[in-house]
């Protein structure tokens, strides 16, 4: 049988590693194209998963041990790595997301249980939700973005691959969302 | 300037250390889903990057050193992994493409300066193309399979994440290519 805390922590617990492996000391010209046009560059992505940490996961957890679904959760600015992450580099915020996540997993493991697992919390757009359902999204949504992330430097190289490209899904679907490769 | 033979090795040399870091150990849970209906599990992606390594890109660009453009490519099995693979566990797979990939990296250092990056290829289907195509395609490939590998992981918990299904754009293209998160 899963166990589903700890399966899902499991998942959290790599995705800093996966990181460092992608990115760190990554030769610029990976990094510096967004996923698609007017997308997020690795950089912004990886501010995203900064703010994610700071203000989204962790703190919603608490909001439903704390205030079930008597309170919606608090909004979070999904663009704040914009202005915030303005003169760091790509490095540092896999270094900065990497301190957050490990302190967050920590306290994941305090606060909370299996029992809790069925807790209900409200989202204000999305109403009734689960401590379960926001945990699973924590990491599916590591998943999406770190995608994101391999989407940009895929595009970065777009004009590097010459007919090639018929047969490489992750360059169709920068041009055309419902592509498929050759 | 950037150097494109040694920023395109960086990159080749990362993949397996990502694999590495996202799946080696694994929950069982996480690595059971394709990335879509009738797609590849995790594992599949692994045995095609394998193949990749024993059959695709260091033997095309030996063809190109050797032949140039005067024969064409031969073909390879992207399903070869299906049968071959049957009783390798992921674990197994991910050691067996880390292996080779450290082998062919060090096989193309020997093989390929930045002179021979215009010499020219002939592909069965897409007719001429350089040493430095095939190469960024490697590459690209890598980007391109290991994002499928996000989108089986994903959708292994597609079931898990309630009403936040709607933000979570690497679930929702499971379903319809060109949608886009909400």
């Amino acid at each position: 049988m899963s166990d589903f805390l700890a399966d899902t922590t499991d998942l959290l617990r790599r995705t800093p590693n996966v990181l460092r492996a992608l990115l760190l000391g990554l030769p610029a010209g990976w990094v510096d194209t967004p996923d698609k046009e007017a997308g997020w560059t690795p950089k912004d992505v990886v501010g995203h998963l900064v703010t994610s940490e700071l203000d989204n996961y962790l703190a919603r957890a608490k909001h439903i041990l704390e205030y079930g679904a008597s309170t919606p959760f608090k909004p979070f600015d999904r663009f704040a790595m914009l202005e915030r992450d303005r003169e760091a580099t790509i490095d540092q915020l896999v270094d900065r997301f990497a301190d957050l996540r490990a302190k967050n997993i920590a306290n994941l493991g305090e606060l909370v249980s299996d029992g809790d697992l069925d807790r209900k919390g409200l989202h204000p757009a999305i109403g009734e939700v689960t401590l379960r359902e926001l945990l699973a999204t924590w990491a599916v949504h590591d998943l999406d973005h770190v995608s994101q992330i391999f989407a940009g430097m895929a595009g970065s190289h777009d004009a590097d691959v010459g007919g090639w490209k018929a047969y490489l899904g992750i360059l169709l679907r920068r041009d055309d969302p419902a592509a498929v490769a050759g």
